[in-house]
């Protein structure tokens, strides 16, 4: 799937609120946007750690979409997140690296930074578990 | 903190949305519940990855509220989580444990599962920072 | 499998060293300990992190194997641990139990303590794959 | 601390087997290298888990060395290890880089492949305490 394509796919997907938005995905990597919303600060002004969490999860199942095409069903198996720096009340970035793909599941990096900074905020690691041809059991969550 | 000075403390400091509700905490163990919305669903009819990485920030942050006092600068430093079932589009509850409180950082497990259901559906462990009596640098997410 | 014959094999398996040893696994939980000896220790006097990361993806092993029978190639697909207390030069002891048991992962969390002593020194969540029947494309570790 | 003095130190301070070498650090990066050795085969012919973890928990810990200087005492606060590729029996080389230097933790990721190739083996995110001026409480791994 192209970046316009899931995107389209998002806005359906993702009922409550506006999904980040794809900018770019070829397969191996890709870069997702969040657009800053006052409802994502915490106290001391930065923002929550949810909202990085979310976009890592989104970047990481936009890249799997462009990797594998249209699986709605591949879930997160698991996720870890280190925190570095408290982002400022800017859009978030998210640059995302397939590490492997395999046959049941994709391993993948997440850079998060700030629009227009260097510093990363944030940086995760994500599984997804690619559903079997006949959909079988899963481990996971959407 | 008791639980009903963490829940209004909550209501004020996450803007946005309701956060989770904190049923019980005393400083070794919390529990927080997050009501079924249907914006959580995702593709499959489950509750979405990051609402369950939410809940499990949120009992974190409830538990070292609940252990330390009103710290509301205390911060994630790292949260990891393993999504094993689907849940259905049920109330989560999430079961946070203190591991280790220290000086500068608090561990915790967390344990969620559907309302009125015994298995796991996600199991996450959270790191917090503490900050110090001056307020000095901080590595975390709000 | 039953702890003996588990033992047995990690033996056999497990070059170089003595591995731990299995002390009990049912399907649901296992115990295993490792010997204290001084190469263990590392600056401070405490045991080395290395030690309790070889404990718990053995124990797990050891969980995994108890659980689904001799599947010598059941390997570990992600290990997370966070330690909270400096062990003194004493055995390690790890508990571990069953948390999501499917068809092609198994999820489990492992407590470590030294021996005698109540207070977690580590806990980690260890994710291993179980191999297909045909042995197909498997992502981990041995 | 430059490579050859941290080589110096890890050979006294790993008591109990060779300690991986380091090839380079300089406070940014560091690349370590840990000889093959037959022990470190497991069922299946390929390397063990255990000797990919030693060594991201090595490197991270050389690279900490490089960055602040002789601390012996800086210890391991998390880590976490996807496996990706099962190693064959070569050298492993492990590449760490600083993403965030705090006065009181250093978080590192560590990318592993085998000696000789390109892919990926393991992928590790790795958190060291570092020890305040006066040696207080630290919650970690030697």
């Amino acid at each position: 799937m192209k970046a316009d394509e899931i995107n389209q796919f998002l806005k359906q997907a993702f009922s409550g609120g506006q999904p980040p938005v794809v900018e770019a995905a070829d397969g191996q990597t890709a870069r997702c946007r969040i657009a800053y919303h006052p409802h994502q600060i915490r106290p001391g002004g930065t923002l929550s750690g949810p909202t990085m969490m979310a976009l890592a999860d989104t970047a990481a199942y936009a890249l799997v979409l462009s990797a594998i095409g249209f699986q709605p069903l591949a879930v997160t198996t698991n996720l870890s997140i280190h925190f570095m720096r408290k982002p400022k009340p800017k859009d978030l970035i998210a640059d995302v690296r397939m590490m492997k793909l395999g046959k049941s599941l994709a391993v993948m990096d997440v850079a998060i930074h700030s629009d227009g900074e260097e510093d990363l905020v944030a940086h995760s690691v994500v599984t997804y578990s690619i559903p079997p041809q006949s959909h079988g059991e899963q481990t996971g969550a959407a």
